[in-house]
């Protein structure tokens, strides 16, 4: 008999190749799945709600694997972090749930902040936490043009080309930008994302901000349905996954 | 001739000595001088307004330098900014100043922020920038005990034996505690402080936040004039020199 755990992971993605598993590097869900086998010898996988990329960062990744072991959420909890010291991965909640519960497919929203650092000077406190423009950017066009691409659409032209999704039809609930002092955060909200979506919808909103591009292109971009007609990828390091939703 | 120039400052204090020289590893100081060095060929010494130690971090240091090349501040910052590569440091701005101007004897005001993580699962994404305790702690009862160490007093208690202060008395004008989430911070604000006196104060408030003390205690231990009556010293994690003042 095993029991299911849900677990709340928050992670620093700088040294990882990202959540999943691969050949090349050290991941979260390796060093997530070292970790149990450390205190009880067993090795279940670790299924994630999102597959964040490489320099990708998570507050509240959330995932489950299946235990034999008895133990309660309370001593789980102490034991993975425990195990994972040396690695900048936090388990910030753990409980028990039925064997229904699937950590990707059962979730029904996911929310995503992205942080740009827009001064002249560079990152040095946060460095690799945000992405450093130093160009003035003007937050209120960005707001603008973003509001163009929230709704259902086909998001094709801010699909990465290894893009997995059957579809390239999402519905976009939010997605708003604020400047906060030096800082521009932008706020994301979807049941899910295409892969890059949030980071070429951000890479072509910096274009607004810079005056590069007038706020209606976005429209004409996204109406390409071609990723070539849209911005550049910004980079993974002001990426946040914040919030996983279930019913 | 030599005109002077004031910078403002931020960096991750985790890789230096601290701010000032030292013969036993890499300073702040001592980065901003090579930086300097490095595009200009002179070599003058730079007076920071606050000498943090190791481990501590600046948001905004204030420091002055006098520099005989002819640069205006705009292009000192990009000069400055550009051979500082490599370090977790950013001039965030840069003014000419007149020669009376002297970034420690000047200052009028000195304010710090001390960041408690206070939950069960240690940092992950602020690591090195925050101290962690998994304890609860009650930041109430840690605003009222603060409150008893605001004002004019003999801060003998809090300072550390190093301290080269002539006296022992000075001026606290603020010390507020408040929770924000997981986190506690903590805002400190006076002329000027003794050496650790913040993390002192913090380690011993954070006696109160734990129940460990009552929070008359804290009276006591300032009245005591005596370093053994209050707390611990707080890890260097968590303090930001966070701005300095001039008239």
């Amino acid at each position: 008999m095993t029991r299911r755990f849900k677990i709340t992971v928050e992670y620093d993605g700088g040294p990882f190749v990202g959540w999943q598993r691969q050949p090349n590097g050290p991941s979260v869900q390796q060093a997530l799945e070292e970790a149990i086998e450390g205190f009880s010898g067993e090795t279940p996988s670790v299924q994630g709600a999102g597959r964040t990329d490489s320099g990708v960062h998570a507050l509240a990744q959330v995932a489950h694997f299946d235990l034999a072991k008895e133990i309660t959420p309370d001593a789980l909890q102490g034991a993975l972090n425990h195990h994972l010291k040396g690695w900048p991965i936090a388990v910030r909640a753990v409980e028990g749930v039925g064997e229904d519960f699937h950590a990707r497919f059962s979730a029904t929203g996911r929310a995503y902040l992205y942080r740009i650092l827009n001064r002249r000077a560079p990152a040095a406190l946060d460095e690799g936490r945000v992405w450093w423009v130093p160009v003035a950017l003007d937050a209120q066009r960005m707001q603008e043009a973003a509001q163009l691409l929230v709704g259902h659409h086909d998001f094709s032209s801010f699909r990465a080309a290894e893009c997995q999704a059957n579809s390239p039809e999402k519905t976009l609930d939010r997605l708003d930008v604020a400047r906060r002092g030096e800082e521009i955060e932008v706020v994301a909200e979807a049941r899910s994302f295409l892969h890059h979506q949030v980071r070429n919808m951000v890479g072509t909103l910096a274009l607004v901000g810079k005056g590069r591009w007038p706020v209606a292109r976005v429209k004409q971009a996204l109406e390409a349905r071609d990723r070539r007609a849209a911005g550049a990828t910004a980079p993974p390091d002001g990426l946040y996954l914040t919030r996983i939703s279930y019913d």
